[in-house]
């Protein structure tokens, strides 16, 4: 509460990805940074990699501290924190709010002083060498006020999030949880029954296996212990919405048994292709239907480097790209995404510049 | 039956992609292909395109009719194939086998010269322009024959997939159904079944959407109509796993109610993790662990073509490569999947020639 320049200094608690990546973006933007790790070794080398100093900060300079450890263990250090840095304001970024919220209510801690947030940003890399300053910019980072924070610790976490370029969102706690149990843990879960349900399928049929089996499938690879901690954590929210979708499965397979000259299976076919168009382009943009130009790559020594030159030279910003390539036939085709407006030049271009164009 | 060099003519009907694109390959190996489509034009465009002739064959001369037309339709047009072309061999590339066998047998034809096959090939590209005579090259081609078939016409039909250069599996067709069910067409529901829920999540949720919901709900994107026939083919075998889900779920929601201490949710979690193991490697090769090699995009005119021709010069062969490009930021990240003796070796000529390894 008695922040501003009397206490300048931030504390990463957790070095792991996240929190060495936000180390690296306060670094960046001037911030000095302290980094705790309950395994000293890994807030040296986050520190060492310039996410910020591996040194014990003076308690009473310290205005901001970020927590970024696994969810469990979330409550109990807010709590240590706030008492160990009595002007600090201190903010998580686990990806599940209210449980940390409910568990430091009924601590004797002074909770105007926390504000959970939620940095929507990961990837499939972890731990301090991946971290990377850039991880947040443009990506959306929730931030979670609640009854008795205080408006200050609220703009501190905010200066937070601006300081990591990240697309600042402002929820209630419980509309946060509600939406990530949507968006995030039920796609998480329905991937892992899908997963799950392969277990049963003889290996002969899995040779048939396509990448649409692949893409429902990827996500449920994820580090079970971490999705016990984050399911567990939103059981309430989670539970809502996987008994609609038994509903919704039931009703699937009533139409399924119904035969396809009934309308009703061709309805939820439709309503599946409905939900995909509501989902808005990445970094939370307008969907954005990017047009796709396909240029084959000859099977020529310096064929890629001479395809991105010409593709670079033609002045198309290519918002994708994609390459299907096959070590055994040593040809392949490489799928540009561009603006819709672009695709015709750009294939026009490519085509005058000798390309197969697909 | 009296096929061989008096009959040598192949008649592909349907000039869509996968029609077309049998033509393309088909005509490179030096096969005489007459092309027949409803829609006249399609044939014409398709044949203009290389893929064969729009002339119409001497019915006589036809050793081989290739059925690729829509679902509901392939049964019929199998059974005037094989009363047109007297001495022809009939397949059809439909994804569901045993529903146009059954509706056959019940028909006055010549069932000994019909024998399916379906190919495991295909593109979110549709239309004889997209079409491409290597479609198949090393890709999963079924073939079923059944109780009536000739040898002589399975015979021909694994000409056809060898002349294509695809994989030959042979399969009964109640295992190929049955296979299909649970490894693309339950994928395929179970997508759907996530997007449709989408249709009742709120506007503001979607915003903090990710790649992961993305990736599950990506196929349920696909055209309602085609898969209510593929479906509507196939739903004893689709009905049987979708039941299997359902118990599955009821178990995933007792596992969430019981909460997080209780085993049996990490449990779920880790046959999820069990089941993405067992699928195979792309194009049905044993699974791959490849290795990324992450390289930072700098902000440079022609990084990547420069990018591209040192990967080439390291004499690394890619396996698959992806970038996270994003407009708004000019920075990306280029994901190189190499094998796993090759990444540490790639991973020091990039750092060597100037690039940020991550």
């Amino acid at each position: 509460m008695t922040a501003g320049p009397a206490a300048p200094v931030t504390v990463v608690v957790g070095a792991g990805l996240v929190g060495a990546s936000i180390g690296h973006a306060l670094t960046a933007a001037g911030w000095p940074v302290h980094l705790v790790d309950a395994v000293p070794s890994h807030a040296a080398v986050a520190a060492g990699l310039g996410a910020g100093t591996a040194e014990p900060a003076d308690p009473d300079q310290v205005g901001l501290v970020v927590v970024a450890v696994p969810p469990r263990v979330i409550a109990d250090v807010v709590g240590e924190s706030l008492d160990t840095y009595p002007h600090a304001t201190v903010t998580d970024v686990g990806s599940v709010k209210a449980g940390v919220l409910d568990a430091l209510w009924e601590r004797p801690v002074d909770l105007t002083r926390y504000v959970g947030s939620h940095p929507m940003a990961g990837s499939h890399h972890s731990g301090p060498v991946t971290a990377d300053g850039e991880l947040f910019v443009d990506r959306t980072w929730v931030v979670t006020p609640h009854r008795k924070s205080a408006e200050s610790s609220v703009e501190r976490v905010v200066e937070l999030v601006r300081a990591c370029r990240a697309r600042l969102v402002t929820l209630d706690v419980d509309d946060h949880d509600a939406a990530v149990a949507r968006v995030s843990h039920l796609p998480h879960l329905v991937s892992v029954l899908m997963a799950g349900h392969l277990t049963n399928v003889p290996e002969e049929d899995l040779v048939l296996a396509g990448q649409g089996l692949r893409d429902v499938t990827r996500i449920a690879g994820s580090d079970p212990g971490l999705w016990q901690q984050i399911v567990g954590a939103n059981s309430t929210a989670v539970l809502r919405e996987l008994r609609q979708v038994a509903v919704s499965l039931d009703r699937l397979i009533s139409a399924v048994e119904t035969g396809p000259a009934d309308p009703a299976l061709v309805r939820e076919l439709e309503r599946g292709v409905d939900g995909t168009r509501r989902i808005p382009g990445k970094h939370g943009a307008a969907p954005v239907p990017y047009e796709q130009v396909v240029v084959a790559i000859p099977d020529e020594p310096g064929a890629l480097a001479r395809l991105f030159g010409d593709v670079e030279a033609a002045g198309v910003n290519v918002e994708d790209i994609a390459i299907e390539h096959d070590a055994s036939r040593q040809v392949g085709y490489l799928t540009l995404s561009v603006q819709p407006e672009r695709a015709e030049g750009l294939a026009l271009v490519m085509r005058d510049g000798g390309w197969t164009v697909v």
